[in-house]
């Protein structure tokens, strides 16, 4: 254990949302930060946890309405660390899974900045937390794919999530799914998953306001156009949580955390 | 936040090993916790965080011999919960992630034990925050594939680490790999990876005494038979470390932290 070191970037990750979920690192590095530029998906909860000294800089790009280029928040934090600040660069999750780590890590290197990357806990680990299902259940799925909904960075375009069969084993965990659910589940079962594919929505895993909704891939598309998901859960592991939530005359479940709970403990 | 509750059991997840790599929540249930129920691989500096009050139980089964069934650690948790005691379940890593958290979970759901998850920093997270190298780039790879290499507990033998043909564009983060490394690159080239693949094995990432090597998938068979990796990365996002860490004359390179941060400081 060292402090934050002037001059030096640290990429950091600020895990689900829930502050409790920072690491340690995370917590002390933010408490002794220079600056922070962070993402638009770290809560203001968590924001502050930084000491008074901070300057705190949203570099968010939310829904692709660029407010900063990635090449300024690369500037931003080559600058700040050559003004001998400790630079924690906030992203939510973990910095390594979807979150542009690897341009920022390559224009750290070209610039000779020193750098480290601190992780966190990401999306999946938490929605499986929130949801009391486990990703890999041995008796049902041996293997996870993370995947990312949103395409919108490619330069050649990429209709399926999947190319080719998915095994049907698999736990998928589909980050930024979009609201286009339809589209997701059109393209799951043409890498040849079945109707009756669990899948879980889930919005804000870890947070007071976490909801999900429950579906079997067939339904998928019936989910309400107002629910917008963080993360979509596909896979048999998930088997328990339609049992345990679905509504006889309805394919979906939305559910509060406080409410999940409550029914466990019944 | 809350305190521990007597009667409930946490399964915790204590992050790839470094202390500071707990969350905050992990750490002050810790702290707060009346029994701690631990796997082999939580080090004895993250038992040592736990309260004086607390009683310390290894529940470990490394490399299949097995000190203590499956069985007996749902009867351990159940019982403690029951004397009023606050049960921590520790368990390395991501609880959801290879840990028998679902056996667990339907155990004490059987039992009508109140519960809850609380989710850690997974092994592949913080392998790529030591190797510097995104698990997800977005110039090369969008997507992350999660499998184990230890299939001890399958009634039916698989040969396969993957079914089928695997995508080029994925990153595999393979758990457990064992030390039949030979094996593993040969299951990985009947799914069609080509030789030159990267592959990154890993020991102990976030510990000081971690270390890597680096090959391409034809030459993964070459590495010491010394080296027990804990995870085994490939994939184009790790051409960089082979790049930044190969030796001209081989085509392995094992290396530690500290002088893997110190070759980029030059």
């Amino acid at each position: 254990m060292s402090n934050a070191e002037p001059g030096k970037v640290y990429l950091v990750g600020a895990g689900p949302g829930d502050p409790e979920l920072l690491t340690l690192k995370a917590a002390r590095l933010l408490a002794e930060a220079g600056v922070v530029l962070h993402d638009d998906l770290v809560p203001q909860s968590i924001l502050d946890m930084a000491g008074k000294q901070a300057l705190i800089i949203s570099v968010g790009k939310r829904c692709g309405r660029k407010k900063i280029t990635q090449a300024a928040i690369h500037d931003l934090m080559v600058v700040s660390a050559r003004r001998g600040l400790a630079v924690i660069r906030l992203k939510s999750g973990d910095p390594m899974i979807f979150g542009r780590a690897g341009e920022e890590i390559d224009a750290l290197r070209e610039a000779g900045v020193p750098f480290e990357v601190v992780p966190g806990v990401t999306a999946a680990s938490s929605a499986a937390a929130f949801l009391e299902a486990s990703l890999t259940d041995r008796r049902v799925s041996s293997r996870v794919i993370v995947l990312s909904g949103h395409h919108a960075a490619r330069t050649v375009p990429e209709p399926e999530l999947w190319p080719g069969a998915l095994p049907i084993d698999a736990t998928l965990a589909i980050y930024m799914p979009g609201q286009n659910l339809a589209q997701v589940a059109a393209s799951l079962s043409r890498s040849g998953l079945p109707a009756a594919m669990p899948c879980v929505a889930v919005t804000d895993a870890s947070r007071p306001e976490a909801t999900y909704a429950a579906s079997r891939l067939g339904g998928l598309s019936h989910l309400p156009a107002s629910f917008a998901p963080t993360l979509l859960l596909v896979g048999h592991a998930f088997e328990a949580v339609l049992t345990r939530g679905m509504q006889p005359e309805s394919l979906q479940h939305v559910s509060t955390l406080a409410s999940s709970i409550a029914a466990d403990a019944d």
